[in-house]
């Protein structure tokens, strides 16, 4: 039973940050071959824990074909929409905080246009606040606030069921249209590099101080809000380009 | 936070049938304790994988209260809907099979008149014939034909999930704040200061030839496109306006 096309599931990354078991990758793995997600990535993941996965007996083809990324931002330089999940409720998140159940309904519109990566972080600490700085809006379970915390590959399995649960609503004449509506959002790799070549701006200009914490997630969290269209990101990629030069400051430095 | 009123989840019995894996005993326990859910049964479990879960460090006081039964018709006695889950599709089933998300909201009407028994299947077989004719009917999360078997643990997360699904979790408070900052958008005020404030930056870098026609409404556009919030706009114009200043092009000159 395919419950989304195969087309619209082949645009979600499931993206583990920094992991530490290998049986929660493995669990993970098996939960996107159970909900018909094939593309994994692992971001800096405790070395042996990924060789261990990979060589579990059973370990399914999706975990072979698993990407390896140093950091986040390679990890999903090719997404249009990324987004986090956090057990969350009370610390000071700086993203809109969207339950599950309503995240849900976008990413699947999204997955109809490009990719989309789904972050989750590290079973202790979930994402840190730099790595969740490279997320649109954050995601949550809805679980007790008593004790919020989901095991990792549970997590994972509750997130991908939500995105393939009920039936495809969405006629294929409605779909179409909205494609054509919607114009082309830029990648994060393009907001990335619109990020550090603002932020190569602002340091040049003495905006920022070299030494003020935090500057750099600020930055691009208030890059994300801003949702450009990709010829817009282009438009000020170059206009960037054009003052970081007039400023001393080369774009060579900042990628 | 109470996800379902508690009166309504402590109707709830999750039975687990013949489990042999002590992991998976803590899996289902941990979820259970995530969504609100306190009752745990298990019925002829590998007696030494009931110790080792009950004896697991972080086992949760649930896990101690867990009750033990010799048989699927003890563990449901009090029961007055039993519902099984299965992976099976092509199975020949005497029961009615009901898609997770159908059954729940059947279930979910009967937790609020009495006792409810789910019943999971042992990791390597599922029910059996004998221990699924003690449910009313079966339950099957929408999993892939071709990889339909679900780890344990995930399976009991997902039906969980299901039951808890679409309640009002966020605390109002975070909500109603983040609505405020987040509705409160930029004036066209704001926005027109950023355009020429952009403007007079692109001109003193040379990204703009004074000659050149409509640039100044190219950008005015741009700008607009960005949706932005009030406080961001007033960020990024201090922005502008310190690299206007390092440009040696005063903000005064461009209003």
């Amino acid at each position: 039973m395919k419950v989304l096309p195969m087309t619209d599931l082949d645009h979600l990354r499931v993206v583990l940050v920094a992991t530490r078991n290998p049986l929660n990758i493995g669990a993970a793995a098996r939960a996107m071959s159970n909900f018909g997600v094939r593309r994994l990535r692992v971001v800096n993941p405790y070395d042996a824990a990924f060789r261990e996965a990979r060589s579990a007996v059973g370990a399914s083809g999706l975990l072979a074909k698993a990407e390896q990324y140093e950091n986040v931002a390679e990890a999903v330089a090719d997404c249009k929409l990324v987004v986090g999940t956090t057990a969350a409720t009370r610390r000071e998140l700086q993203h809109r905080l969207l339950r599950l159940d309503e995240g849900a309904r976008t990413i699947k519109r999204q997955l109809k246009a490009g990719p989309v990566a789904l972050l989750f972080g590290s079973e202790r600490y979930g994402l840190s606040n730099q790595e969740m700085s490279h997320c649109h809006w954050m995601m949550r379970i809805p679980t007790r606030e008593e004790h919020g915390s989901m095991n990792l590959g549970q997590a994972v399995a509750v997130c991908l069921y939500e995105l393939v649960r009920g039936k495809q609503t969405t006629p294929a004449k409605t779909r179409l249209a909205l494609g054509k509506k919607e114009k082309a959002s830029a990648t994060s790799r393009e907001m990335e590099r619109l990020t550090q070549l603002l932020f190569k701006v602002l340091r040049a200009s003495g905006y920022i101080n070299p030494r003020a914490a935090a500057a750099e997630e600020k930055l691009r969290r208030l890059v994300r809000r801003m949702k450009l269209n990709a010829n817009d990101a282009e438009v000020l990629l170059g206009m960037m380009r054009q003052v970081a030069w007039k400023l001393g400051a080369s774009e060579k430095d900042s990628e």
